[in-house]
């Protein structure tokens, strides 16, 4: 059965006998074995907040992003490998930058997650900016726009779904299921951000501090979190 | 057997000695693992109606889009891999777009149609729109222009068929038995809409409510219900 | 012995040991499973004839289409993938209407043909308008130019020949021994509808009725049969 | 042995180990199956005959054309895949006529042999009009130029070879034995027409009428013979 | 287990079925062959030191070169394929160079770097200056700019990660561990000297001398240590 | 170990684990295969004599072509496949063109044999003149330049040598220690022409005959031998 | 293990789970059945020996060129696939003459080396000058520039180190043992030309004669030395 299902995904874009796109679904599994993020959409805004595995002391642990400025009014959160997430936003970056300078005005938090998702949806196609593979991450997309605050979830094989609240990484089974007891619409930014962090506390293996989390929101422009300000977070746990 | 047979798909468009296209036949298998899709022709137009399926209660069932609008007169339902089918509709917006810049008049649904089957077709030829498998994804294309209403069905090799009622998708064998025992020409509107949804209600493994269908009309013009509007489909049930 | 034969139709156009093209033979047997189609050729035209597999009661018949006009001179009748046979016809068409445009007459028949056949043999080749794969359909020709009426018949591997009468797909056996046995070539296209009717009845598991066959001739210009035609012709039988 | 044989073949154009092209090989054996083609040499002109294999009644024998004109001044005869040799026909046409635009003059058969050989030799290169496999087909090529008439033989590997007779296809070697015995360089054209018929008559499975060989001549212009002109060779047998 | 590996590396660009990439984590192998490299930032500026294998007497030291200028303010230490390495650091060097005569400044350490992952990351998609395969080389990049100096590691993944001390190459695994003992934030420049030689001291299995290491800092200007200078740190053990 | 051989040379420019490029290997067996040819310089000139295998009495003699003339002060000798040479040679003539074009003087017989080497090497690059797989071709070529007379062996490797005395093909081996035997610097270009006839005569399987052998010299222009002057030279046997 | 060795080298370019290229290692081996080379620094220039394999009495001992010059101060010699060699000292040669035009200067040892390396790294990239495998050649680049004598080695991979003595070819490994006793910087050139050639006597299995060595020197020009040189050194021995 194994072997069988080894003919199938050599050919990065084929159909197996079931239906199924196995290098989609071993994409998907390279973010299963990613850190866990969680995002949470408020009457305010929208709360992102990651886990940073610092997996030596002599690193900076600022300069492992997990959470990245898209435009002043979206930002986005990602699990998987790094690079391809950083290929994703720099083409998001492009997007939204074209569309201010066309347009006069900033482009719509779900435009801009579809045009992610386009790029991302063409993998083995050859095309100049698209990879021989599909992109191994996934995103959680914030943003605020005229239609108010937004959060999107992304997956390799280049859909999208909009979402109250969305865990993704190794830790995103629990997380969700925490995410749905303790999530309702009416949360506040700041019980948001609670929420947010105690989740991610139960899922990660060490103890939470500054260094090893990162909080960003988008209220209604993206503002990433500096330590003291992560601090005061988890002084409230 | 199953081994020779492995042999010919992992070309995408190869024939096996029996004269198949397996590559294709696993396509039509990956939209049998859809959600159901229910399109039935009145004369006074056409409705759609489809299960969504929400996979968690902080999805926000809005952004599960299985209903599109291709054009004022012309929406489709789709059942099987939602990003392949956004390229496909995507694909059409701009033929209908061109159709009535070109020539000052609505493209006819039969030629919307065949635009959308001839980018089907031609997967693994290197085109610059064309993808390198099959599209995985079977439409139920709803429209009205001089001949009237009509229903048009698609599948991954890029044949389609006109129908007056027809399901796609995980429950479309109940389905089209249950539609060609209750369907006939002479149904209204609103009946067309309480068959699909009986209908819908038999296949889904859960209650139905606004969330987790969606119904559309084109009657000339297309028109997606808003959650009243499926309420008040509903409560005829 | 099985096995070996697969090492050679992966390359899609690859002699095997016995100098064979093993896709274009598969492409071959993709005909024997399709519907059945007869051609006859009189002194007053030509008349073509097809079984039309209604699957489902709720299908539009008059969408199945598998005779189509190419030019008002020439019409053809089709066996096999019918997305396939779209876009031979389609190519027929712009070749036809280029030769009225730049010589100012009608293209013949046979070189419609030939034309037709230029674009089935290049398969695998990488040419813009080719396919990666033989095209898996066969047609009858049915034309009418200054040598008066004439029947052609094509095959995936891009042959064609001439005949008085023929029959492809899945009763295209049966059906040809029934013609060499009731064709000559003194029959009146009256006879002739009456003889492909009758042929057709035989290889058809289901009752001949106007939704489930097609009728068209040309004679000398392209003309296909309305229901109460074909209404007409099945009286006959 | 068999297996590793097939190793080698995969790559269109690979040496074996031995030093050899199998896909030029095999091209061979499609010839093998081919219908059997003769041409004589005399001082007056060149004889090409051929067996047309007419597999059904209904079958209009003079569109299966195995003799073709190239220039008025040359014709061949071909066994093998038809459509492979309508291609170098096609191409061979186009040389001749360039060559006859640019410098005045008819080109020279040795040069028109060439020119298709090259074409041939180049299979699997990419080219333009290059196939991506070696042309199933072998060709006799008559004609008649400043040095008088001659006859070429070429095979699928893109050699060609001057010959004083030569038989092609299924019954060659039965053929070439006979031609040894029977032809001379001082035959009349009308003792070759003899020849060639009555070497025909020998290899083919059923009686020889008008309509199952075609024989031509180039003397110095290329003529094909009319059923009664065939008739006539056949009564002197 | 093993052979069904070699399946998912043949593709240089695949995902296995636990989402890993194969290729990228041989490269990396590639690494831990190679000779150990270690940095340490202190606030005066970065100091590189690696390890030379001089593999014959009759080798010119001097033309070992493991540490290599980028641009003034920036060096950089390499362990793995050196061939690779001279690769990136030619793009690099071009890069800071158009970034000092595009807009008159030096190029930040961090858009240096992220410019050669950029390059490391697209392996495989057939661009002009990437490789078919990952590259198989480390960098230890030191740099100074307005930000003051800085330290950053690469990988053959196109990732990249800030530090404050950090050591690649076969001796790397041992090397870390002794910086996590000896390494603080307020070592001089000096300390950081003899730290990173006593270190590449235990790793080395010859006896130091200033033929087998360099030594090179960014303090804020890049300087490779002259044979004598690091004969003063090794005296200084 | 003959399995694990044929992994190898799939690729056809691709080195085995002993550093072999068995493509080019095989190419060399091809001409193993072939008629065997013999070359001789003199001080007089330089002679090329070859044997012609006359498969059939009714082939032309004079159109089976195994020496050609470049320019008018070289020649060359094959053995191996034909229809490679005359590519070889056709692209040599082009080159000799242009040279005398260009500098208005003759190319040295060294120059054109690099030239011809060139392509020889670059098989495999997807050039536009180069060939998928190794030329299957060995040459010997004489020539006449301001260094006087010189003879060059090339093989499929795109490797030549300069020779005194060469023989390539089926009966190199016995033909080569007979020439070491009977060569030395001294000999009359008559004597030249007895020897390697006499040498020829032992490796062939026939009696030699004007029809199965040529002669060609380079002395100092190129003159292919008539059926009489061939004559000449067997008589003196 | 030696099967799944062969998994990864049939991808020229593909590192194996050890992080292994082995088609370089392989083009490696390709050195090791070469002739051998030496080369040794002095202060007053450099010298390159090599043994000549004259196959046969038959050949020209001077068209076996195994060292070349590649511009008047830059000399190199060569073991392994001699038509690769060419080719990377036809790329050299280009260079260094571009350089003089472009700076109206010589282009150094160390920047004409490298020139050949990056040549040789870009193997199976598809670039215009690259190969698809990697240049099966070792070279000893013996040059005089502002800097002095300098002797540099290239190997398949690239990669290149300046060394005052080295050898290659099948007989390196004794030969390099022989250098490292023999060998001191301060040896006269004269001293340099004996040691070559003595170690050289030791590693080639025939009577060392002008015929099969040759020796060049830099010194600070480019010498190839006249078989009365060779002889001179001989008999110092």
């Amino acid at each position: 059965m194994f072997l069988t299902r080894t003919e199938y995904d050599r050919g990065v874009n084929t159909f197996s006998p079931e239906g199924r796109l196995f290098q989609v679904e071993y994409a998907i599994e390279a973010i299963k074995l990613g850190s866990t993020a969680i995002g949470l959409k408020t009457k305010e805004g929208v709360v992102l907040a990651v886990e940073k595995r610092i997996t030596s002391p002599l690193l900076e642990p600022s300069s492992v992003e997990k959470i990245m400025e898209i435009d002043e009014h979206i930002g986005c959160a990602m699990s998987g490998l790094i690079a391809d997430a950083r290929t994703l936003v720099e083409h998001a970056r492009v997007e939204t930058q074209n569309h201010r300078f066309s347009y006069g005005e900033p482009m719509t938090v779900e435009s801009t997650t579809q045009a992610l998702c386009d790029l991302a949806l063409r993998f083995g196609e050859g095309d100049e900016e698209s990879m021989s593979r599909p992109f191994g991450v996934s995103l959680l997309i914030a943003g605020h726009d005229e239609n108010g605050p937004s959060l999107y979830y992304t997956d390799p094989s280049g859909t999208f779904w909009q979402c109250n609240a969305k865990a993704i990484g190794s830790g995103s089974e629990g997380a969700d299921s925490s995410l749905q007891e303790q999530y309702n619409k009416d949360i506040t930014l700041q019980e948001a951000e609670t929420i947010a962090l105690s989740i991610l506390k139960q899922v990660m293996e060490e103890k939470v501090t500054p260094n090893n989390v990162d909080i960003a929101k988008v209220a209604p422009t993206y503002h990433l979190y500096s330590p003291s300000e992560v601090e005061a977070v988890i002084s409230r746990l």
